[in-house]
């Protein structure tokens, strides 16, 4: 687990109001496959699919965030069924907004990255997720309130996370 | 392998009068490549063909069932030489319209799955059929007549448990 | 190393004057990538191309001997300047077509193969080559005059075995 | 560590002024996908970019430098802002006219690389560079002034040697 911070719990995750992906690395395996014509294509997890399907169920809204402004995104985000900004510098102005527009506090929110261009973000949310294979930089430089998944990006991440969530309000649900 | 139940013997292999496959996660990888125009690639096992030589020979038929609907699927399937059934929300319904087509009984099938949405049909079949890569979700739900397989999907799942098939068979008739 | 037999020795490695290569599962990872159209890809070791390099500069001719026939093959094999023969289901006859258009008895070839539908020709040529990552059965039909890469196909095997060859010449000048 | 030299110290990352990249198994994992159509595609990893961006922004300039050519390589090269040249038998003498063009001391330069055509390269660069999974002959045959990346070629090797020149020119800046 990263820095020396507390792991979050099953109220935190209980918590999470709306959930914002980071694409490249979370979505895919951070990996570009790239053609002599500059086409590009990325690898993603079909079982992310159902993963989303779930948080759709009990009511969580998810976005996609990404820095770069690739087709992909796009094209990815649409076959999900998620709203997706591209091309923002400032990762954690863009969550902001985010938040306004969907009427939730940053606290209530669930950032999910993998490398330092995250860090803003993954500070602002009330929870910062990493994936499994985030790089040593942005592992160190979290401190609280934050998971980690045991599953790499574009190999499960996106799905454990949302099965983590999907879970924790199950599990209130047959406590009360 | 899966819950507390018996694993399948060479009895059971020998039973098997119709194999059902769900596509992604059991001939592929469960991986997707997506490019800016949204088509997607998926990745399959060049061996498994092979295979499914294998039960054609034997005269064991073999069907694809997919919840989804994508080109690739039907595409993959022309090439294997299977059936295709796609779009279906429902798999254990679905794999009794195959039965009843085939004139076999549920019981006398094998059902290869590797996610929660194959837990209906698995649960139908004769033998349910894990890839070693299923989700822990799929690996608790099911508890009698199952096998796992040791290789993951997309990576000689499905050529293994033909070969299963065809050994069990080739080794009743020896010990005849 | 496969079966109870001895390992090729560098006598074995210098006799070589001809090596044909099955291509599924050798020059590739035995993964085949499919899109919606019907088209494949399939997944090759940049590597590869200074093993060939190699055999060349030393007189040693290779081939290319596929059971299916896939434009790919067709398209790598041109890629790396090496002839190629395709569609043929009984690759032992085409090995020794081959031997007499190439005047190599089949005693001094070398197959490289990895799956049950090479083990005739494995069983004809005078060294029989299996990728680290062969199938069992294939690991089991060969018992005497083989050699197995420590690399798996599509990942540096053909290398691996044009390197050895090259080499084996090698320390045979360096000794004399 | 490759060899029985010494490996290069944070003084020699400091002393860096350009860095040249081969590309094949650089850039890239080594493998190449071919379709039926000659196309070929690379992978790449995405992570990289943000290692490149922090040569520029402590201007250090990179350049690419490949042997065969490849569309792909001139694709990748033009979406990471980076000059390249293509097509040199001989990467020594073209790491000289890279040298002559920006008024660097070939040993002020690093070289990166993963395979036997490096060789000259490597030895004539300031700095060898070798990916974690550079082939042992290449290996082998460096002995001084090198470094190995803990990852491998397309997996993060390109962005783990860029952070750390920019970590070592961080830490002179912090202790001055």
């Amino acid at each position: 687990m990263p820095g020396k911070g507390r792991p979050a719990r099953g109220k935190t995750l209980r918590s999470v109001r709306l959930v914002v992906f980071d694409f490249d690395g979370v979505f895919t395996d951070n990996r570009v496959w790239s053609n002599g014509r500059g086409e590009e294509w990325v690898c993603c997890w079909r079982g992310d699919g159902l993963g989303l399907e779930r948080l759709r169920r009990i009511g969580v809204p998810a976005w996609i965030l990404s820095t770069e402004r690739h087709p992909v995104v796009q094209a990815r985000a649409r076959k999900l069924g998620l709203p997706v900004i591209q091309g923002v510098a400032d990762k954690a102005k863009a969550l902001e907004l985010i938040c306004k527009k969907m009427k939730v506090r940053p606290s209530a929110t669930a950032f999910v990255g993998n490398d330092i261009n995250d860090l803003p973000a993954l500070r602002r949310a009330g929870l910062a997720v990493l994936v499994s294979n985030a790089t040593k930089e942005v592992k160190d430089g979290i401190k609280w309130r934050f998971l980690q998944t045991t599953r790499p990006g574009g190999r499960g991440a996106v799905r454990e996370f949302c099965d983590m969530i999907f879970h924790a309000r199950q599990a209130r649900r047959i406590s009360r």
